[in-house]
């Protein structure tokens, strides 16, 4: 593995170090030895090691052509007899064993059950001449603390390490509807990082090895980057979902709460209600997060789960909403900065880049949207995280032997959170309606229909430095569903230039421009930030297909 | 007013007297000196009062006919130029003078404004040649905690009272679509007893003033059972619709929460979203259940306020859902007692008629419901209302100087809440989404499209008895939906007989049948409830019309 990877190491006392380096060597002892990269390719990696599932010679041609498809095309081949389930996962199987090795994305590898999965469904093709279900044979990469029913998950700590009696709702819905389980993904201590660091290890961002893949999804965006999945299932609380796939020029979809199915995911803070998390897919292109929730959401998941709400799904073509037949334009908000912290150079320049082309294209009326109190609303969604102060996270860490990570420290600091009584609690609970209130108000007198913007101050970052996640929490604040996805350009340093400011916007701001590095980030995808109102998810992707193939044309 | 509505009165301290004092003149005095109904009626009282309107004489054959009618039928006559919203106006508020004086129902009467709002909206029809909205000239009587711009309102106690600066959400839409606000209706001291006893006084069962008229929304229920009102605002937390509306023989609804608005309504726990209150019509009939949440919901109250789902409206006809041309039978799932408490003889006596006739149906597949847990329930949800263990209430009493009456005592009771810190709030959380789960999973397993049950155990009971809320709560717990409606029978002490009990299944049952005298509750209206799972309304609403055709067949 990449040296990078040694930076910091989780650690603990000699009880955690001991139960960490069995978990560590179990994950190792599963992936096959015909699979391990040799000392010479891993003692020469290059900082984007995106290349090498294909250069280093474990895939056959065709299982390469495999895995450069995306979910939709390969449940449609599957579908039409032109594809097998086991080749598929297979193919997959391979790349993510590679992708490993190269990143440290995984936490359990189990691709002899997936082979066997894909066999019974196979079996089933041949015998009934149909598929399963609309999923039949689809690889799917499923993130730690998401059970799979005998498979490793956590939730966020060694001490709630487990073996999953059963599968959750999400999973068993995959399940049903044909798809294939092989791998699960890191996630960081606490679940609650824009980086994922546990005590598997610490995942990298495989376009540029010095950056972290994001968090907490970042195992699965950096085992998609190496195209060693398909389609994986996040879980975004704060940014878990469109952080990484940002990082790692991905799409994804943080939906509306309570329109996917969570039960059962492991939380250390069962009960906490104050911040709901929304799950969804992360994926190589934007139909394939269409796919994915609309086959979730037929399958009924509110039956398993009566906290759902029964939305129905159906995303209307762009055309029926916007165009030459309503005649009505599409009304794209941009904010540029968000008025607390600026971004790096690289995301400005897409932003321009897209407000520009979007400005030029008449099927779009683009509007000057103003960020609303920004820096209150992070305030009040990083105290209503951890309501008791922490306390939750400091017995998991104590049960465990575990150290604290620097990230972890900073996401409970005392003066961000509080151990609340049910006064404190109310009144914390009463600050966000009225900011709610507030802020759809504000967008409302806007008139935008959507609002592009950064995902995150800057594209993916070094290592442990991801401390300003207000461009993606203030929307689970707000409960507002938001996707992201990649423009094409990447991190230039010889554009990418960090000017000296006229003003620093705030001591966020500060810190924003000093972890900045343009050479260092070389090459880091850059994607943006598309967002909707509350419930407006199906508008969203017919949105975002818009906005992209202007932004792209 | 009758000598029983002073069995026991709110007090408080030397400064509360003489706030309550003014509070009472206020409104006695608001009363026009023409409606004030003479000694020689006062003195004179039946038990049952609901004769009074029509004999007094205050009214005109033509204005006792308009309050005959309910919401639809006005808001048709009125359209087609009929009748004018200023006679309508007129009418029910005249006879809202009188239900204050026979059952202390109010805690504001304008009807001045009301018919000033009213001549506009003639004029506007005169001038337009056709309505301002759906409910154009309807008047619509409003509980006290629900605020109109410039009118009283309180949040339950006295220290609460104030005139409201503006309109909430619910009565800004309300009078966007045409309604006329004319009265506020009386709620009790905390809004959280089935019972209505506050600053103002004790509001009375018209049909039998020995009995209470239910609550929270009970002012609504009094003055809906006197007809002065075609359709009333309440809401409902544990009950708070279905009980006043049972009792006093109404049509009432508790819709899944967050559909309708409630942004704006005054509480005193700000920010406790562990059980939501909902809000919906109380009225006359049927459809105007439907009548009132298709309008309200048509008018996207959503983006007024975000914390609402903007679900759909539209109930489908009962024959598109079962009968012949479906194959298909409406189950309904009967549960004569909740495993907790028995219901008393008059309920019994509705609940095995209307079994048997349901079960000679050949619409219907009857289905015997057992009730899953309602004793755990019932303690997960009386916990969750007061997190604080009451100290907000016992802090909203402080202020006013307002002595505890005995059923806010008995809400706050410390074995049954507790003050807790974040822990005991999450712990308490995660026992009701447990319970939930289990409840969905078991209503699935019944089979059953929705569920008959009593909406208490008993029909209206004597003031200040009403402790066990669970026939009503544990749906609030759920969240799901529930209609009330009459049978059209009433209490007979001849039939209606408590026999010896076999068993009796809790402290709170031997309370129960304690609290039962047949003689005292005689002609109290019988009401059944129906529920649904959550989200179920439109189907809920649907099914109701079946069943009460065939129970009244």
């Amino acid at each position: 593995m990449a040296t990078k990877m040694l930076l910091t190491i989780a650690t603990g006392n000699a009880s955690y170090d001991t139960k960490a380096a069995q978990l560590k060597s179990r994950l190792a002892e599963q992936i096959p030895t015909s699979l391990r990269l040799p000392a010479s390719i891993l003692s020469n990696l290059p900082l984007d090691v995106t290349g090498i599932p294909a250069s280093c010679g474990f895939l056959s041609p065709e299982e390469l052509a495999i895995t450069e498809l995306d979910a939709t095309a390969i449940c449609e081949k599957i579908a039409a007899g032109k594809l097998t389930a086991v080749e598929t996962v297979t193919a997959f199987g391979k790349r993510a064993a590679i992708a490993q090795q190269l990143s440290c994305c995984l936490v359990d590898f189990f691709l002899d059950e997936g082979i066997a999965q894909a066999k019974e469904l196979d079996e089933y093709f041949r015998r009934e001449g149909k598929v399963i279900g609309p999923l039949h044979g689809l690889p799917i990469s499923i993130k730690d603390h998401i059970p799979i029913k005998g498979r490793w998950a956590s939730g966020g700590f060694l001490a709630n390490v487990e073996v999953s009696k059963e599968d959750c709702d999400m999973t068993s819905i995959l399940r049903r509807l044909g798809a294939v389980f092989y791998v699960k993904t890191n996630q960081p201590q606490t679940i609650m990082h824009l980086e994922s660091h546990s005590v598997y290890g610490r995942t990298l961002n495989p376009h540029n090895t010095n950056l972290t893949p994001g968090g907490s999804s970042g195992g699965e965006s950096a085992l998609l980057a190496l195209k060693g999945s398909p389609l994986g299932v996040g879980t975004d609380g704060g940014g878990s979902i469109r952080n990484p796939c940002s990082n790692c020029g991905l799409y994804g979809i943080r939906p509306t709460t309570s329109t996917m199915p969570t039960r059962g995911y492991l939380f250390y803070q069962p009960g906490c209600d104050a911040v709901l998390t929304s799950t969804g897919p992360m994926c190589q292109s934007a139909r394939d997060m269409n796919l994915f929730i609309s086959v979730v959401r037929s399958a009924q998941p509110f039956l398993l789960d009566p906290s759902m709400i029964p939305m129905p799904w159906s995303v209307p073509s762009p055309s029926s909403l916007w165009g030459a037949s309503t005649g009505r334009k599409l009304r794209v908000g941009v904010m540029v900065h968000d008025g607390v912290v600026m971004p790096h150079p690289p995301m400005l320049r897409a932003l321009e880049l897209a407000k520009s082309k979007l400005a030029a294209s008449d099927e779009v009326e683009v509007i000057d949207f103003k960020p609303y109190q920004h820096d209150i609303g992070y305030d009040i969604i990083r105290e209503l995280y951890f309501e008791d102060g922490g306390n939750a996270i400091r017995m998991m860490l104590k049960e465990g032997g575990e150290n604290s990570l620097p990230l972890t420290d900073w996401v409970i600091l005392p003066s961000h959170t509080k151990d609340h009584d049910a006064a404190g609690m109310w009144a914390l609970r009463y600050r966000k309606e009225v900011f709610r209130k507030a802020y759809s108000d504000h967008w409302l007198a806007s008139g935008c229909d959507v609002l592009l913007l950064a995902p995150f101050p800057g594209c993916a970052n070094m290592h442990d430095t991801a401390r300003y996640w207000a461009y993606t929490a203030i929307w689970n604040l707000l409960d507002y569903p938001g996707v992201v996805f990649p423009t094409g350009i990447k991190v230039d340093p010889s554009i990418d230039v960090l000017h000296p400011q006229d003003e620093v916007m705030s001591p966020a701001d500060a810190y924003n421009r000093s972890i900045y590095d343009a050479d260092a980030m070389i090459g880091a995808p850059i994607n943006l930030q598309l967002i909707a109102r509350r419930f407006g998810d199906e508008m969203l992707l017919a949105a975002q297909e818009v906005v992209e193939r202007i932004i792209k044309a």
